[in-house]
Protein backbone atom coordinates (compact mmCIF):
# COMPACT_ATOMS: atom_id res chain seq x y z
CA UNK A 1 0.00 0.00 0.00
CA UNK A 2 1.42 3.52 -1.29
CA UNK A 3 1.16 5.97 1.72
CA UNK A 4 0.03 9.39 -0.17
CA UNK A 5 -0.04 11.23 2.76
CA UNK A 6 3.62 10.81 3.76
CA UNK A 7 5.44 13.78 2.25
CA UNK A 8 8.61 12.84 -0.10
CA UNK A 9 10.70 13.83 1.98
CA UNK A 10 9.64 12.49 5.03
CA UNK A 11 12.11 9.74 6.81
CA UNK A 12 10.53 5.87 5.79
CA UNK A 13 11.48 3.04 8.88
CA UNK A 14 10.50 -0.44 9.59
CA UNK A 15 10.01 -1.05 12.76
CA UNK A 16 10.11 -4.81 14.95
CA UNK A 17 8.46 -5.33 18.08
CA UNK A 18 10.01 -7.81 20.41
CA UNK A 19 8.62 -9.81 22.97
CA UNK A 20 10.90 -9.30 26.28
CA UNK A 21 9.02 -12.17 27.82
CA UNK A 22 10.68 -14.81 25.98
CA UNK A 23 14.12 -13.61 27.53
CA UNK A 24 15.85 -14.64 24.16
CA UNK A 25 19.66 -14.03 23.72
CA UNK A 26 21.18 -10.90 21.41
CA UNK A 27 22.03 -13.22 18.73
CA UNK A 28 18.34 -15.07 18.77
CA UNK A 29 16.32 -11.73 18.59
CA UNK A 30 19.25 -10.64 16.01
CA UNK A 31 17.80 -13.12 13.86
CA UNK A 32 14.32 -12.74 14.99
CA UNK A 33 14.86 -8.82 13.48
CA UNK A 34 16.70 -10.26 10.69
CA UNK A 35 13.50 -12.68 9.19
CA UNK A 36 11.51 -9.15 9.97
CA UNK A 37 13.30 -7.21 8.36
CA UNK A 38 13.30 -9.21 5.20
CA UNK A 39 10.03 -10.03 5.05
CA UNK A 40 9.17 -6.52 5.05
CA UNK A 41 11.15 -5.60 2.86
CA UNK A 42 11.10 -8.35 0.33
CA UNK A 43 6.37 -8.09 0.64
CA UNK A 44 7.38 -3.66 -0.06
CA UNK A 45 9.78 -4.66 -2.89
CA UNK A 46 6.59 -6.42 -4.46
CA UNK A 47 3.92 -4.58 -2.90
CA UNK A 48 4.68 -0.62 -2.41
CA UNK A 49 7.60 0.12 -4.51
CA UNK A 50 7.35 3.98 -3.53
CA UNK A 51 8.10 2.89 0.13
CA UNK A 52 10.08 0.15 -0.83
CA UNK A 53 12.28 2.78 -2.87
CA UNK A 54 12.17 5.79 -0.34
CA UNK A 55 13.09 3.83 2.57
CA UNK A 56 16.29 2.32 0.83
CA UNK A 57 17.40 5.44 -0.50
CA UNK A 58 16.97 7.35 3.18
CA UNK A 59 19.60 4.36 4.63
CA UNK A 60 16.87 1.69 5.40
CA UNK A 61 16.19 3.18 8.96
CA UNK A 62 15.54 0.03 11.21
CA UNK A 63 13.73 0.67 14.75
CA UNK A 64 13.59 -2.59 16.98
CA UNK A 65 11.06 -1.48 19.72
CA UNK A 66 10.38 -4.22 22.61
CA UNK A 67 6.55 -5.73 23.75
CA UNK A 68 6.26 -7.17 27.18
CA UNK A 69 4.40 -9.93 25.76
CA UNK A 70 2.43 -11.75 22.79
CA UNK A 71 -0.91 -9.88 24.05
CA UNK A 72 0.46 -6.72 23.71
CA UNK A 73 2.83 -7.51 20.20
CA UNK A 74 -0.64 -8.67 18.82
CA UNK A 75 -2.09 -5.62 19.83
CA UNK A 76 -0.18 -3.26 18.12
CA UNK A 77 0.21 -5.50 15.31
CA UNK A 78 -4.02 -5.28 14.76
CA UNK A 79 -3.21 -1.86 15.34
CA UNK A 80 -0.99 -0.92 13.00
CA UNK A 81 -3.36 -3.20 10.02
CA UNK A 82 -6.42 -1.18 11.26
CA UNK A 83 -3.91 2.14 9.91
CA UNK A 84 -3.32 0.97 6.83
CA UNK A 85 0.33 -0.12 7.68
CA UNK A 86 1.78 -3.55 6.73
CA UNK A 87 2.86 -5.50 9.20
CA UNK A 88 3.75 -9.62 9.57
CA UNK A 89 4.55 -11.45 12.77
CA UNK A 90 7.17 -14.28 12.88
CA UNK A 91 6.90 -17.20 14.21
CA UNK A 92 10.05 -19.36 14.87
CA UNK A 93 11.04 -22.78 14.14
CA UNK A 94 12.32 -23.18 17.54
CA UNK A 95 15.19 -25.51 17.16
CA UNK A 96 17.21 -23.38 19.95
CA UNK A 97 15.90 -20.88 22.74
CA UNK A 98 12.46 -21.16 22.34
CA UNK A 99 9.37 -23.34 22.00
CA UNK A 100 8.86 -24.64 18.34
CA UNK A 101 5.63 -21.67 16.94
CA UNK A 102 6.65 -19.36 19.29
CA UNK A 103 5.64 -15.74 17.73
CA UNK A 104 9.07 -14.12 18.99
CA UNK A 105 8.42 -10.52 17.15
CA UNK A 106 6.39 -8.11 14.51
CA UNK A 107 7.84 -5.95 11.57
CA UNK A 108 6.13 -3.14 10.63
CA UNK A 109 6.77 -1.44 7.46
CA UNK A 110 8.64 0.49 5.96
CA UNK A 111 6.55 3.55 6.16
CA UNK A 112 6.42 7.10 6.86
CA UNK A 113 7.75 7.46 10.42
CA UNK A 114 4.60 9.40 11.24
CA UNK A 115 2.34 6.73 10.30
CA UNK A 116 4.64 4.13 12.45
CA UNK A 117 5.04 6.36 15.76
CA UNK A 118 0.63 7.25 15.55
CA UNK A 119 0.83 3.52 16.38
CA UNK A 120 4.34 2.35 18.37
CA UNK A 121 4.99 5.75 19.58
CA UNK A 122 4.83 4.96 22.97
CA UNK A 123 7.00 1.80 23.11
CA UNK A 124 10.49 1.98 24.47
CA UNK A 125 13.93 1.26 22.55
CA UNK A 126 15.09 -2.05 23.10
CA UNK A 127 18.99 -1.80 24.54
CA UNK A 128 21.20 -3.37 26.46
CA UNK A 129 21.25 -2.80 30.13
CA UNK A 130 24.87 -2.95 30.03
CA UNK A 131 25.96 -0.12 27.86
CA UNK A 132 26.00 2.62 30.14
CA UNK A 133 25.64 3.51 33.81
CA UNK A 134 25.16 6.96 34.00
CA UNK A 135 21.49 6.94 32.81
CA UNK A 136 22.03 8.69 28.83
CA UNK A 137 21.55 4.96 27.72
CA UNK A 138 24.13 6.42 24.33
CA UNK A 139 27.27 5.74 25.71
CA UNK A 140 29.18 2.46 25.53
CA UNK A 141 32.72 1.12 25.62
CA UNK A 142 33.45 2.13 21.90
CA UNK A 143 31.83 6.15 22.54
CA UNK A 144 32.25 6.57 26.37
CA UNK A 145 31.20 8.20 28.28
CA UNK A 146 32.65 12.53 28.22
CA UNK A 147 32.47 13.09 31.98
CA UNK A 148 34.76 9.81 33.45
CA UNK A 149 34.76 6.25 33.83
CA UNK A 150 31.35 4.57 32.29
CA UNK A 151 31.69 2.79 36.22
CA UNK A 152 31.20 5.84 37.84
CA UNK A 153 27.29 6.80 39.18
CA UNK A 154 27.05 10.32 37.10
CA UNK A 155 23.91 12.59 37.08
CA UNK A 156 21.97 12.61 34.17
CA UNK A 157 23.12 15.65 32.33
CA UNK A 158 22.57 17.24 28.43
CA UNK A 159 22.97 14.35 27.17
CA UNK A 160 19.73 12.53 28.67
CA UNK B 1 25.87 -16.85 -8.17
CA UNK B 2 24.69 -20.21 -8.19
CA UNK B 3 26.76 -23.21 -6.15
CA UNK B 4 26.38 -26.08 -8.22
CA UNK B 5 28.19 -28.37 -5.76
CA UNK B 6 25.28 -27.88 -3.17
CA UNK B 7 22.78 -30.78 -3.28
CA UNK B 8 19.21 -29.38 -3.71
CA UNK B 9 18.32 -31.26 -0.41
CA UNK B 10 21.31 -29.28 1.73
CA UNK B 11 20.26 -26.68 3.84
CA UNK B 12 21.13 -22.94 2.61
CA UNK B 13 21.83 -20.31 5.95
CA UNK B 14 22.44 -16.56 5.45
CA UNK B 15 25.19 -15.99 9.01
CA UNK B 16 25.77 -12.60 9.90
CA UNK B 17 29.28 -11.71 11.81
CA UNK B 18 28.79 -8.96 14.22
CA UNK B 19 31.86 -7.03 15.97
CA UNK B 20 31.94 -7.83 19.94
CA UNK B 21 34.62 -4.76 20.27
CA UNK B 22 31.99 -2.04 19.83
CA UNK B 23 29.99 -2.91 22.40
CA UNK B 24 26.48 -2.48 20.58
CA UNK B 25 22.67 -3.26 22.46
CA UNK B 26 20.48 -5.92 21.72
CA UNK B 27 18.35 -3.42 19.86
CA UNK B 28 21.44 -2.07 17.69
CA UNK B 29 23.03 -5.31 16.82
CA UNK B 30 19.35 -6.86 15.85
CA UNK B 31 19.19 -3.47 13.43
CA UNK B 32 22.51 -4.28 11.98
CA UNK B 33 21.63 -7.90 11.54
CA UNK B 34 18.87 -6.25 9.67
CA UNK B 35 20.09 -4.32 7.68
CA UNK B 36 22.82 -7.21 6.33
CA UNK B 37 19.93 -9.74 6.15
CA UNK B 38 17.71 -7.76 3.85
CA UNK B 39 20.93 -6.90 1.90
CA UNK B 40 21.90 -10.22 1.37
CA UNK B 41 18.64 -11.59 0.82
CA UNK B 42 17.71 -8.59 -2.43
CA UNK B 43 21.18 -9.14 -3.72
CA UNK B 44 20.26 -13.13 -4.14
CA UNK B 45 16.85 -12.50 -5.20
CA UNK B 46 18.18 -10.69 -8.36
CA UNK B 47 21.44 -12.09 -8.75
CA UNK B 48 20.95 -16.06 -7.37
CA UNK B 49 17.80 -17.13 -7.74
CA UNK B 50 18.17 -20.42 -6.93
CA UNK B 51 19.74 -20.15 -3.76
CA UNK B 52 17.61 -17.76 -2.92
CA UNK B 53 14.69 -19.74 -3.40
CA UNK B 54 15.91 -22.96 -1.52
CA UNK B 55 16.94 -20.72 1.37
CA UNK B 56 13.73 -19.12 1.56
CA UNK B 57 11.78 -22.48 0.89
CA UNK B 58 14.01 -24.17 3.93
CA UNK B 59 12.87 -21.43 6.15
CA UNK B 60 15.43 -18.96 5.84
CA UNK B 61 17.59 -20.12 8.39
CA UNK B 62 19.89 -17.08 10.02
CA UNK B 63 22.82 -17.96 12.12
CA UNK B 64 24.70 -14.82 14.32
CA UNK B 65 28.21 -15.17 14.78
CA UNK B 66 30.89 -13.25 17.15
CA UNK B 67 34.20 -11.58 15.52
CA UNK B 68 36.50 -9.75 18.10
CA UNK B 69 37.00 -6.94 16.23
CA UNK B 70 37.31 -5.35 12.07
CA UNK B 71 40.13 -6.97 11.28
CA UNK B 72 39.10 -10.72 11.86
CA UNK B 73 35.43 -9.29 10.11
CA UNK B 74 37.72 -8.59 7.13
CA UNK B 75 39.46 -11.22 6.79
CA UNK B 76 35.93 -13.63 7.29
CA UNK B 77 34.73 -11.34 4.52
CA UNK B 78 38.01 -11.79 2.10
CA UNK B 79 38.11 -15.17 2.85
CA UNK B 80 34.41 -15.88 2.00
CA UNK B 81 34.68 -13.86 -1.24
CA UNK B 82 37.93 -15.53 -2.39
CA UNK B 83 35.64 -18.73 -2.37
CA UNK B 84 33.06 -17.24 -4.51
CA UNK B 85 30.56 -16.38 -1.69
CA UNK B 86 28.34 -13.51 -1.56
CA UNK B 87 29.55 -11.41 1.87
CA UNK B 88 28.30 -7.58 2.51
CA UNK B 89 30.10 -5.00 5.08
CA UNK B 90 27.66 -3.32 6.68
CA UNK B 91 28.53 0.35 7.56
CA UNK B 92 26.48 2.17 10.01
CA UNK B 93 25.73 5.95 9.58
CA UNK B 94 26.38 6.68 13.37
CA UNK B 95 23.51 8.21 14.75
CA UNK B 96 23.19 6.40 18.32
CA UNK B 97 25.71 4.15 19.58
CA UNK B 98 28.87 4.30 17.21
CA UNK B 99 30.23 6.57 15.40
CA UNK B 100 29.50 7.43 11.90
CA UNK B 101 30.99 5.48 9.49
CA UNK B 102 31.64 2.05 11.83
CA UNK B 103 31.92 -1.32 10.10
CA UNK B 104 29.20 -3.39 12.32
CA UNK B 105 28.85 -6.30 10.80
CA UNK B 106 29.33 -8.81 7.83
CA UNK B 107 26.16 -10.93 5.82
CA UNK B 108 27.68 -14.17 4.01
CA UNK B 109 24.89 -15.85 1.97
CA UNK B 110 22.51 -17.09 1.59
CA UNK B 111 24.29 -20.43 0.08
CA UNK B 112 24.78 -24.04 1.13
CA UNK B 113 25.57 -24.31 4.88
CA UNK B 114 28.39 -26.58 3.92
CA UNK B 115 29.91 -24.09 1.89
CA UNK B 116 29.55 -21.30 4.78
CA UNK B 117 30.56 -23.74 7.18
CA UNK B 118 34.14 -24.02 5.49
CA UNK B 119 34.91 -19.94 6.24
CA UNK B 120 33.21 -19.46 9.01
CA UNK B 121 32.73 -22.68 11.12
CA UNK B 122 35.14 -21.80 13.67
CA UNK B 123 32.98 -19.08 14.84
CA UNK B 124 31.23 -19.15 17.86
CA UNK B 125 27.17 -18.14 18.22
CA UNK B 126 26.53 -14.47 19.55
CA UNK B 127 24.50 -15.29 22.52
CA UNK B 128 23.46 -13.69 25.99
CA UNK B 129 25.88 -14.39 28.36
CA UNK B 130 22.91 -13.95 31.47
CA UNK B 131 20.91 -16.82 29.46
CA UNK B 132 21.62 -19.86 31.34
CA UNK B 133 24.27 -20.40 34.16
CA UNK B 134 24.69 -24.05 34.01
CA UNK B 135 27.08 -23.52 30.63
CA UNK B 136 24.51 -25.56 28.58
CA UNK B 137 23.48 -22.59 26.79
CA UNK B 138 20.32 -23.55 25.76
CA UNK B 139 18.40 -22.71 28.54
CA UNK B 140 16.32 -19.29 29.40
CA UNK B 141 13.18 -18.31 31.73
CA UNK B 142 10.84 -19.56 28.32
CA UNK B 143 12.68 -22.83 28.63
CA UNK B 144 14.17 -23.14 32.00
CA UNK B 145 17.04 -25.80 32.83
CA UNK B 146 15.72 -29.62 33.63
CA UNK B 147 17.19 -29.76 36.49
CA UNK B 148 16.14 -26.97 38.59
CA UNK B 149 15.99 -23.54 39.51
CA UNK B 150 18.41 -21.58 36.65
CA UNK B 151 20.52 -19.97 39.28
CA UNK B 152 22.10 -23.26 40.65
CA UNK B 153 25.27 -24.09 39.51
CA UNK B 154 24.70 -27.15 37.97
CA UNK B 155 27.46 -29.59 35.97
CA UNK B 156 27.75 -29.91 32.18
CA UNK B 157 25.36 -32.68 31.66
CA UNK B 158 23.96 -34.18 28.55
CA UNK B 159 22.84 -30.74 27.25
CA UNK B 160 26.17 -29.07 26.60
Amino acid sequence: MAFGSGAPSEEYKLVVLVRTDLDMGKGKIAAQVGHASVECALRAEKKDKRAFDIWMNGGQKKVVLKVANKDEMVRYMSEAKSRGLYACMITDAGRTEVEPGTNTCVGIGPAPGSEIDRVTGGLKMLRSRSACRCGCRRHTRARPHPRGSAGARLSAGPWT
